[in-house]
């Protein structure tokens, strides 16, 4: 086994020949690691029943279990989406800009992979062969380092890439996993300055604040999202109810989900009860303010400072009935983590005032926060969604795996 | 004092006032400033004086003792400064990008503040002024920490921004300085998570350093500057002595002059000789390896390892002599710090190789490092210079201290 130190020196070196690599050749790679996926299923399946027994063995529960799950299936789907990543343009080489000065340097600042990227997740096994794809399509060298629940899918995953990028003719160091699942692994891999040029953090809120903590390589953060709803004074009720139910039940678990709404208090007594209704269907629990149980009658549970924070990533929703357009605003910059953030209104300046002071990495008028995503944004794949305001803000696709470099050209000018 | 925490409370609130700051209202509150640098300068200059009496007291070194000193002159240059960051186009509300889904959703892409910047420095009161005016350009509330030494200047500076803000109607906390000068202030501006958004270091190797090691917020390493000359063996000797001369000689102590020369084993016996004379002249000490001292004689002292990774910042030169292009390569892929490398050559081939295979902010054919600046890049005034790969990379104007934003727009979409 690697240590981390000779995992980021191979990773360099392979980030070395990345940088040279041409699309063409890049995609043949993807094409070798699709088929291979496609044609070599047994041993991934095997290693993955591995996993499953664990798992099972230690109680995890139902969800996880299906998660962790492969099937021939969702190998061939995980084959088609490296295939889409290989029919995306590649961002490497793009001119962004270029001028010339007075003195006739010729300067020019193009797109180029940013060198090694490090990617620590949970769970999902898919989420080493997209990563690596998106990566590799972008010219970067990716350091993997997945959960323990799944080591034996993930190292049979990512053998099975090595295999296929060695046969193509490419590097296999483009793509390595951390084989130890140490804490103290993930801890050092946070450290590797000088190998690891990002590192993004994939998972729950517990993984993504302790990289934050202990990482002195560049993180981008990923995914915490505390989403708001507000329902305006001008809101067309229908599509006030369909937004608002859609951005909480349509898939509660995911981080662009709502959590709490705000609705303004001229509509609340006409919005609530027919939203009540609505959400009544999937058996959502409301956690509301004082006017809202005054409307909506005490069924519905006192919501604490405590609930505006929460992410809770479930049935339950936070309300509160707010006096201005002004007051929402100030509630959401109080406990916004800054993901996606919704006003429903047929009010043109209301909506204008809210998109600019509203602070968050895609704030929506008359539409689900459950869009910020790269495929739903046409963005092609996504390695993660951004809510920090360096780099790269929302949904990150193959340009946001990218740097830039100034080419500067003379015939012999000094300074 | 503002404990820290209310630094950044009152940071935050300025950003929010800010974000919706039109360009004409950012511009009136900057001309205001360099109004004030001009009329009301005895209350800074004495301010100054007691600094520059407690850098003498301290045996402070005659250099740094000229860089923290302020005149009535260099007050004029900075309010000239200031006008010229009036004067540059306002990066906000720019949109970057734009398209329909075919779902109706019109999404755009814009450029916003980042919010809050913190800048930690040293010594220059300049920075003070300088980073002030092109985060308020920007859009961004800035909590300044400049050093120990410049603390008397930096507060009266502060002072007279702050009142030309408030006299001008502007928010005055969209500019703060932390007057607390302990160590133990900056590492809490650091750990300022959910206040400041980015922290950039400016100044020796060691602040930042200690930035990158112990901050949890966002950061942007700068200034680094480990520079190569390579010498290619189809150098045009003449270009090839100015630049070589020019990277180390024009001003020594900047980040982008070059630090070690690399010279092609075929040209060396030619070159050598004729760039040791013109070195001569400013009295370069040259440290070579056993090739160059065979060349220029034992007088040449021996380059070690040592020296091909320091950033001297000062009249020596370590030299080798390299058996080919790739080795150049090599050497500069170990010891780079990713500011600036150039090549001299006039093969075309040779040429492109270094500009693709070389991994830094700025890389150059046939021209000195020193152009790495944002003046000499024309992008107006700059915050710094970049060395790492994400977010920025080179020299950093208005631009890169913004975010974006995506700003989505339906009809009642759901998903």
């Amino acid at each position: 086994m690697k240590t981390m130190l000779e995992l980021g020196q191979a990773a360099k070196a392979a980030a070395a020949v990345l940088r040279g690599a041409g699309t063409r050749q890049k995609n043949e790679a993807l094409f070798a690691i699709a088929d291979a996926l496609r044609r070599q299923q047994a041993q991934v399946l095997a290693a993955n029943e591995q996993d499953l027994a664990a798992a099972e063995e230690n109680g995890v529960r139902r969800t996880m279990l299906d998660r962790l799950r492969l099937t021939g299936q969702r190998l061939d789907a995980m084959a088609e989406s490296v295939l889409q990543v290989a029919a995306l343009p590649d961002p490497v080489g793009r001119v962004l800009d270029g001028w010339q000065r007075p003195n006739g340097l010729k300067i020019r600042k193009v797109r180029v992979p940013i060198g090694v990227v490090g990617i620590i997740y949970e769970a999902r096994p898919n989420v080493t062969v997209d990563a690596a794809a998106l990566c590799l399509k972008s010219g970067n060298a990716v350091i993997l380092r997945g959960g323990k629940e799944a080591i034996h899918s993930n190292r049979a995953l990512a053998q099975l890439m090595r295999g296929a990028l060695a046969q193509s003719g490419f590097c296999e160091d483009a793509i390595q996993l951390v084989e130890n699942t140490d804490r103290a692994a993930a801890a050092e891999m946070m450290r590797l300055n000088g190998y690891i040029d990002v590192l993004i953090p994939r998972g729950s809120a517990g993984l993504i604040r302790a990289t934050v903590e202990n990482a002195t390589v560049p993180v981008i953060e990923t995914g915490a999202g505390n989403c708001h709803v507000y329902i305006d004074r001008a809101a067309d009720l229908e599509k006030a109810v369909a937004i608002a139910d859609n951005a909480k039940t349509s898939r509660p678990s995911v981080c662009n989900a709502a959590e709490t709404l705000l609705v303004h208090r001229e509509i609340a007594e006409r919005f609530l009860p027919l939203l009540a209704q609505k959400l009544a269907e999937h058996q959502v629990q409301l956690r509301g303010c004082g006017e809202t149980r005054r409307i909506l009658g005490g069924a519905v549970r006192p919501a604490t400072e405590e609930d505006y924070a929460t992410e809770f990533n479930d049935y339950i929703y936070a309300v509160r009935v707010v006096d201005s357009l002004e007051e929402a605003i100030r509630h959401i910059g109080r406990y916004t983590t800054g993901h996606s953030e919704a006003i429903v209104t047929e009010d043109y300046s209301a909506a204008q005032r809210f998109l600019t002071q509203v602070d968050a990495a895609a704030v929506y008028v008359n539409a689900s926060t459950r869009f910020t995503d790269g495929g739903e944004f046409g963005l092609g794949a996504e390695i993660g969604i951004s809510t920090q305001k360096l780099h790269a803000r929302g949904p990150m696709g193959l340009e946001e795996l990218t740097s830039t470099k100034y080419l500067v050209e003379g015939d012999g000018q000094i300074r």
